[in-house]
């Protein structure tokens, strides 16, 4: 049976790329892969180094924004819960099964905050980020009117430069507002080190996270003080789990980009100076691409160009290929460079692209693949969510 | 009532960002807005062109993916169908009741070639563009597989690198191999020139424009002599359409972002240095964001970041304000200055983004406003329609 009479078969037309059996060369191109195995050692991996520093992992969602994801975090990773960034998310990951979900972000919008409020009746604890003493009044009286509990963490900024108070006092103050609000409960920390993740070097990030570190043992020191010890004190990207997990202070991390890796967190560099999609973790993630123009000798044109990845973190790289190179993206085209021109009209190629987050925000669908074959479809559960 | 009794009202949740009737203040933000009179102007002022040059539009659907917004273009502005890039948005607009459909891009896969030959049988002219003898047989086997023509442009680069052949004599040798084979017609050429578009100064794209029209004029020369005269000769864009209809052998245009506007193509210049947001095109689409952190005092954080656009060709520029900057992006965020602090928590921000196509592409809906109110929305039909 050819992939056409595969997808006639059931009757679903063209909206998903591929159908449960078919082999890799039938997949719809492009179109998100997931290599299973590798996504699967990846998830172990984290659950292991994290149970074994008695760390809580709240596995980022943002990234892959699935539910499919996440349980297989929970299962094979022995992840808590999950953190996410927006409203819809949450609601997406509550409705999926998730128990334990925060939002690790602001919400002030009313109409978000009541729908943030209506959440623990779905049966999951719900916790958010609070960065300004005039947003506890408008959350607790959202959560006393649908009879729950919101329970809050005091995000500090320890260096993004974006939401979070930054001192001491102020962390003690808003903390104290949560406390005495009835409706809310002063639950925890906030205090994740975006900007560092990306740093090249292992001394450099190591640097950032030091200076993060005193901070939130600072803040925690007050808090303790103020008898308002937090009971979660939550940050960690992929790029630095290891600092908050021997800081002595941070007990729960907050990794995303592990499970799936991408081009810009691939070239950064462990403590060895190897890069870490070339042992700490394994690319799991591609964009399925097939050659669909050879009109110029020296150059391929592919079907993966900007409505299938974000390149704010620059283009992709071919995965597994020294031969060849993905040189440009315009709106619908790759262009690959092919110097001794080895590709042909619909050889299929693997992209990692350079930023996984809002790479698989564009996308419908997870292609799980094993052995050649295509195992499963995922949806992207919470694509789109932004609002 | 407020925002929230009127979600509920509807019974949607909050799958969709608004609702109609409401304020814009009422809109669940990040989202795409469209300022419904800017976007009927610019629609009845790009019809009014092409009737005075005597030219067909076909209005390029890639960017913004809709059927509702085609049909405007059709209806308003006179457009005679559509042109996209992928079989799957082909797919969508047919079923949306377009009844003539160029997909402007080479389609070769062997499922894909199989679901483009289907579409005529929804009762829609389907044109396909070609670039390589080898492709021929396979479109016009799968014609006379389901009975239908497909038709076919031949794809000539005019400066773009991309697809397309270059020399007259194999522009003829396709035509000629389309012509003679069976379930296949010979419809005329597409020479799009891409790369020349987004060149600031009028002058400049204009050199490049005159290459291109003298390449297609000879190729067209070639091809009468053969006795293959094209029907159709198609290409232009928002930086280039008065070049193509001046041109003498142009008679189909292919423009898009002049609908929307961007903040790529709103810093080219007209022919008297003006940029072509300030008169030829008003801006109509807008990122709608809210203001959700101000920790700091220059800087307020707003709530559209990476997931909700497209940043390939640069920043958004904050739509009719001198005081504030959109000055940094990332995944959940956007980092606007404001050294004066004008911004309050929950202030409304219109954003132009910097590339419309690949920004309307990651969302579900547009929400289409006039007078301050919510008057309708439309679903992105074709978003994500990448294989």
């Amino acid at each position: 049976m050819n992939a056409e009479a595969k997808f006639n078969q059931l009757d679903v037309g063209y909206d998903v790329p591929a159908v449960p059996g078919m082999s890799v060369d039938e997949i719809q191109t492009p179109c998100l892969i997931l290599d299973l195995d590798a996504l699967e050692r990846n998830i172990r991996k984290m659950g292991d180094y994290a149970k074994a520093h008695n760390m809580r992992h709240r596995a980022h969602g943002k990234m892959h924004k699935s539910v499919d994801v996440l349980r297989l975090q929970e299962e094979l990773g022995g992840a808590i819960g999950v953190c996410c960034q927006k409203v819809s998310e949450a609601e997406v990951f509550v409705r999926g099964g998730i128990k334990d979900v925060l939002v690790s972000n602001q919400v002030r919008d009313p109409a978000k905050i009541d729908r943030l409020a209506r959440l623990p009746k779905l049966g999951a604890r719900i916790i958010v980020c609070v960065d300004d003493p005039a947003n506890v009044a408008d959350l607790a009286n959202a959560a006393r009117k649908h009879g729950t509990t919101i329970e809050c963490f005091v995000e500090i900024d320890v260096g993004a430069g974006r939401c979070g108070v930054s001192s001491s006092a102020a962390v003690v103050d808003l903390a104290k507002a949560i406390a005495g609000a009835q409706g809310l409960r002063f639950a925890g920390i906030q205090a994740y080190q975006g900007a560092m993740q990306h740093l090249d070097k292992y001394v450099d990030r190591k640097a950032k996270l030091d200076l993060a570190v005193a901070q939130v043992k600072e803040a925690v020191d007050a808090l303790k003080k103020a008898g308002l010890e937090p009971e979660l004190v939550s940050g960690g990207g992929t790029g630095s789990y290891y600092f908050e997990s021997t800081s002595g202070v941070y007990n729960e991390l907050q990794c995303g980009s592990y499970a799936f890796m991408d081009a810009d967190y691939g070239r950064i560099l462990d403590e060895n100076g190897k890069r870490i999609d070339k042992g700490e973790w394994e690319n799991s993630l591609f964009i399925l691409t097939s050659v669909m123009s050879h009109a110029k000798a020296d150059k391929a044109i592919c079907d993966a160009g900007l409505k299938v990845q974000s390149v704010d973190s620059g283009l992709p790289f071919v995965y597994g290929r020294e031969d060849v190179k993905y040189i440009k993206a315009t709106d619908e085209h790759g262009v690959i460079e092919d110097i001794q021109g080895v590709l042909k009209i619909n050889d299929k190629l693997r992209l990692v692209p350079g930023h996984c987050d809002p790479t698989c925000n564009i996308h419908d669908w997870y292609v799980g693949v094993r052995n050649g074959k295509v195992e499963t479809l995922w949806p992207v559960s919470a694509r789109g969510k932004a609002y």
